[in-house]
């Protein structure tokens, strides 16, 4: 999910087979009378390597809006500080094979604007320009603020976390984001928002809007389980990574959990509560009625399941993984790319900077 | 006092005698062996117009740091936002008077650097990267936070205003200011910078201190009465300005208070608890001693002792006001003095800044 703390989550449901069907991506827009691409804003942050939960879940959702929208991607490093400050290293490591990671997924520089959030100062004066306006019990009441400091302790209870929903404010509102990816759970951030620029047009736009309201697209994120059961996610250590060798991913299938009642061939399973048979749904769909019979038959035992899995899985990612090594071998073109698409969405937010100064009467 | 949350207030202490004896401004830095002039970092707010106490608390100590200092002097414009967000009128309007008020008192823009906070994007994203390392709960223990909700009410628990103490941080900090003049009433103010300071060079800063820990340099600032011998502020309607004319001058000097036993001429008066008598002592020293003897014994009545004064006060601002009036109507003399110190702001704290996200990996 967009602007995710931590590795993507998926919105929450159970992994049964209804739930997988809604996977297909789907973008509606509310306003499709526009004679032009509605401005689509979304971001991750680099706080490690993507896995094939990204892949599934988001990217191929972005690849899709450079198609249907005037797309912009934000590289969240900043936001990527607001838990992580004390690891740099992983942060400024993370960023251009993450971006690698959305190209060889196929997001188009030359079709979206893939930018470094840190690197448009203007999303930083507008923070600090919007936040005279934001109350202090509205930021307290997002409830991912008291959860993340029960979950990641005081550690994170500083001033840029709690003003964390603000920033993905003026993230979207830098560009006059119309459109915003989110999963049921961050509906609440992207509301709190809205009321940000519906206090702002009221203070200080006379008769004009000056700020737009975001609307959020509910996208419906796919959960993608991780070897061991539980969502993909790095910090739980069972992900499948873009950047693993086919070796690796081999390795990781074998070591993955199925149905503990299926002991050896001939048990009959369980594909439902699976996590091998939820991943052949991305994977290859065609081969999931067949899975299911040969399962619950017995036929099929779960090492040749996984084996013949893996290697399906390895032809899935390898085209990817081949765009993926070409990226980061040119570490050069990447810093390009991101740099080129920076210096547009400069010039866009300096524009919307300008009648917001303006509006406050600053020039 | 610099960075005032409305109009200037002074070191608190009672207007006694011996307390006025330390008005001459001192400014004694505590490395002294340098050569090169240390940097002093001060700033007011352009929330209204400034009278008599500015000028004798404030500005004159300003003027000196021209000649002794790399002195960086701020319009505070953002700081105005975090409790008068709703009155841009007055914020806006009140810029260019106040910078020629400050001209007007001797600063001397070419030997220091006048600059305008909003002008400084610098200040804003450095307010958002510390943002990510500064403990909410040292910016909730600040006395003045729930202080000032209290005294102007819950529209100002804002996340701007809880971060003002960060900001004034950062206004410092952008320019590796050494040196800020505080009353005793914002030491707590500057030594939360300093923490900050640390926590930032700790983190970031490997062997050397990427920031430096700014001093305070506890200077008295002058308890300057009013007309109704509070203090003299804007908000008590009690001020003699520099931009009013001799007549309005003389007329709030008539219907000053002064000690309440003293009725007519004849009665012996107390000049320790008159806040005309206060204020003589900035107009003319010399003839202090007088007026407390006469005031004493009665011959002076306090009619006469007004009128006096009045006359006095109106000569001791007279080349002051000719300065602000001849800056005032070259308003563009004025926009120029702060677009050019605005832009040598911005290329020193471009350099702060660059250092800064180097240190935390963003560049």
């Amino acid at each position: 999910m967009p602007f995710a703390r931590r590795a993507p989550t998926f919105a929450t449901k159970s992994r049964d087979i209804e739930g997988v069907a809604s996977l297909r991506v789907e973008f509606e827009f509310a306003v499709v009378q526009k004679n032009r691409k509605p401005r689509v804003m979304s971001g991750m942050r680099p706080t490690g390597p993507l896995h094939l939960g990204h892949l599934v879940g988001v990217l191929t959702q972005w690849a899709n809006y450079c198609e249907t929208a005037d797309a912009f991607f934000e590289i969240a490093d900043l936001h990527a500080y607001t838990t992580e400050f004390d690891d740099t290293a992983t942060i400024r490591g993370a960023r251009e094979a993450m971006v690698a990671v959305w190209l060889a997924a196929g997001v188009d520089p030359n079709r979206s604007t893939i930018f470094l959030q840190s690197g448009v100062p203007e999303i930083s004066e507008l923070q600090v320009l919007l936040s005279m306006i934001t109350p202090v019990s509205w930021l307290e009441r997002v409830p991912t603020y008291k959860g993340q400091i029960d979950a990641l302790g005081q550690k994170v209870a500083t001033y840029g976390f709690l003003g964390y929903p603000l920033l993905q404010l003026c993230d979207i509102a830098a560009f006059r984001g119309e459109y915003v990816p989110v999963g049921r759970d961050q509906v609440a951030h992207l509301e709190l928002g809205r009321e940000i620029v519906r206090r702002f047009n009221h203070l200080y736009g006379s008769s004009k809007a000056i700020l737009i309201e975001p609307q959020a697209t509910l996208s419906e994120f796919p959960e993608v389980p991780g070897t061991d059961g539980r969502k993909m996610s790095k910090s739980y250590d069972n992900a499948i990574l873009i950047a693993d060798d086919e070796e690796t991913t081999t390795r990781k299938v074998r070591s993955m959990v199925t149905d503990p009642l299926k002991i050896r061939r001939g048990d009959p399973g369980r594909p439902e509560i699976c996590p091998v048979f939820a991943l052949w749904r991305f994977v290859n769909p065609l081969r999931l009625d067949g899975i299911a019979a040969e399962c619950r038959s017995g036929a099929l035992g779960c090492v040749q399941d996984k084996g013949e899995f893996a290697e399906q899985l390895n032809e899935y990612l390898r085209p990817v993984r081949e765009r993926y090594a070409a990226y980061v071998a040119d570490r050069g073109a990447l810093e390009r790319i991101i740099e080129e698409g920076t210096a547009r969405a400069r010039e866009i937010a300096a524009g919307v900077l300008r009648d917001v100064k303006h509006a406050m009467r600053l020039t």
